[in-house]
């Protein structure tokens, strides 16, 4: 269903692979819900559409989209974007989306974590999110996947980042959050991620970013470049409420050690300005009672950070910030051998995310 | 979307092989239908259920269903069943899912003919068939195979038979009627065959059987058991309607010769009594105004050559009627190198259909 195997990846040797790692290929899904993207959607569809086209330039990328939508999807994408039916509550993949582990010899399964919006009926992002908890499963069934059956732990993939060589970064503020997981202590959890994600080093920064909705993930926090090697957001600002964050972040990275024993070489990326949603923009976001509240002045977070990797390639995002250009220098050098594309996400970090949030890789068996 | 192809399968080298031929496993829809199914779908249900776990013993086996169903569906069947998300108007995968051919060399590419749901506006068997016309390419796209774009053919798969060799069987009720495709002529129509199944003799039965919704298809008539062999439906009754029809096809079938210049070997199927709709059965069959009317009383054509051939086995229907003994009897004699399993279909053929009608062979590329 597809067969569910009651062992764990470490156990079988299989390990979550860093994302500059091969990939087969890049699974979205297509934006569609008019209380999270205004104007029908409209404008975030064009925004997936060009970092689908984008990633598709590097690999095979699979679109998933509600039935109603597939003849416009399949219709605009090129044929060398997969487009399969799948119905969801919102588009973001990285987080409803299985986690791909591998055991080096042509196995790739997937781990189905339990999902509920980001906090369930107390702070999640809307109601109900039923569809949402079975992308993982549709998903690894098209594959003819197994799959490690983690419904019990809530964990969406944006909470974690790993360097496919035993280290993985997340933050306390989301992982030991009230809203996800009362039920398991820290060690409990530190141990479900050891066993399925194969890793022996966890490093917990205490925050993400404020004004992140999802309750701080480290994906708008940080990322690994490669192992031994992380890029993070940051500000020269001390009147910025990120200054702080940023700031202690920076510091735990820099006293910690991999899996490795390696000390962290961190890069930083200044973060554009925050965004904020005007009042046209708020004007054409439809009202729901149970969703986040996304009115005129509802700020976000925004960082170049959330930036996707693929075979050589990195898609990165511009806001239309003067930070945007210095954003692309600094990752072109810290990714000599891919090519940088970058695009404008504004339409993507209005519903609260970006690149990284919208895509996730599905990583070679060989 | 997928790749869509503006040659031909003959120039390309490719043909549809016979059934009989080895599959890479076998797609089936889930039925959902109200005005189709009696008691909310869940005896035919159970009965699409049985077949597919049957195939399952000989071949993987694919599901489509509906978002809505998916759980249920996902949770009742075997690991062995892979199920995926798919949108239909009703679950006749033979007549709205692609016909596969292959090119010998691993190369497996769809046709993505057209589908009015047996007649359009003018006797169709219900409105409207939007989902169903999109079946063929999502399962292309699942499969990530080229697609070769028929849309301008209405051509239900169970209208059309082959042996693999260069032959088909038709009936020119089905084909020529002026619901499907008024806007070609049979000579157009048969170098569309030609074209795309590779086949170079079309043997046209005038007629299929009385009380077949789908105009007469030939897979209620009439089957190759290998090629140059053939098992027709059959009957001794004269007072019977289907007599003289049958009386006529077994006539022309044995004055043919293939498209290899043989003669075919007939066998025959006594048929089992026609099937009528108990008032019990029609009470809990929801009205629909542009459906076909299943009141009490109505009847249904039923017979043994709508079985299915998987690899190493067959599936062939019982109706709780005296000749099903005789008919597995038979099959054994005919399948000697095959395991033939029988299951009771009533609550198929309720529908208007039998096990051929709701399975679809995808072949295996070498």
């Amino acid at each position: 269903m597809p067969n569910t195997i009651r062992s764990t990846p470490r156990e079988d040797g299989y390990r979550m692979p860093g994302e500059f790692e091969p990939h087969a290929g890049t699974w979205m899904l297509w934006p569609t819900r008019t209380d999270t993207w205004r104007l029908g959607a409209k404008p975030a569809q064009d925004a997936f559409a060009e970092v689908a086209e984008a990633i598709a330039e590097f690999e095979p990328v699979t679109i998933g989209v509600i039935s109603c939508q597939y003849e416009h999807v399949r219709s605009r994408m090129p044929a060398a974007v997969r487009v399969v039916e799948l119905s969801y509550n919102d588009a973001w993949m990285r987080d409803i989306g299985p986690t791909f582990v591998v055991n080096g010899q042509g196995g790739v399964r997937g781990i189905d974590w339990g999902f509920n919006a980001w906090g369930g009926l107390h702070g999640g992002l809307y109601f109900p999110w039923d569809l949402d908890m079975l992308v993982k499963q549709k998903v690894l069934e098209i594959e003819r996947m197994d799959r490690y059956d983690l419904q019990h732990f809530i964990l969406e993939g944006g909470a974690v980042h790993v360097d496919g060589e035993g280290t993985l970064l997340t933050t306390s503020q989301c992982l030991l959050h009230k809203n996800r997981n009362p039920h398991l202590t820290k060690r409990q959890m530190e141990k479900l991620l050891r066993d399925h994600l194969n890793i022996t080093k966890i490093i917990w920064l205490p925050q993400g970013l404020h004004s992140d909705e999802t309750d701080g993930h480290i994906d708008e926090v940080a990322a690994f470049v490669k192992p031994g090697e992380v890029v993070m957001s940051w500000t020269d600002d001390p009147d910025d409420p990120q200054y702080a964050v940023l700031g202690r972040a920076y510091e735990m990275l820099s006293r910690e050690r991999d899996a490795r024993g390696r000390r962290l070489e961190i890069h930083r990326l200044h973060l554009p300005d925050r965004l904020i949603i005007t009042d046209e923009e708020a004007r054409r976001i439809d009202t729901a009672h149970h969703s986040y509240y996304r009115g005129a002045g509802t700020v976000f977070a925004a960082t170049y950070v959330n930036f996707y990797i693929c075979n050589g390639g990195v898609i990165i995002p511009a806001f239309g910030d003067p930070r945007d250009a210095e954003a692309l220098r600094t990752l072109r050098g810290l990714f000599k051998d891919r090519r940088v594309v970058q695009i404008n996400t504004r339409e993507i970090a209005l519903g609260g995310g970006n690149i990284h949030c919208i895509t996730q890789q599905q990583p070679r068996g060989w």
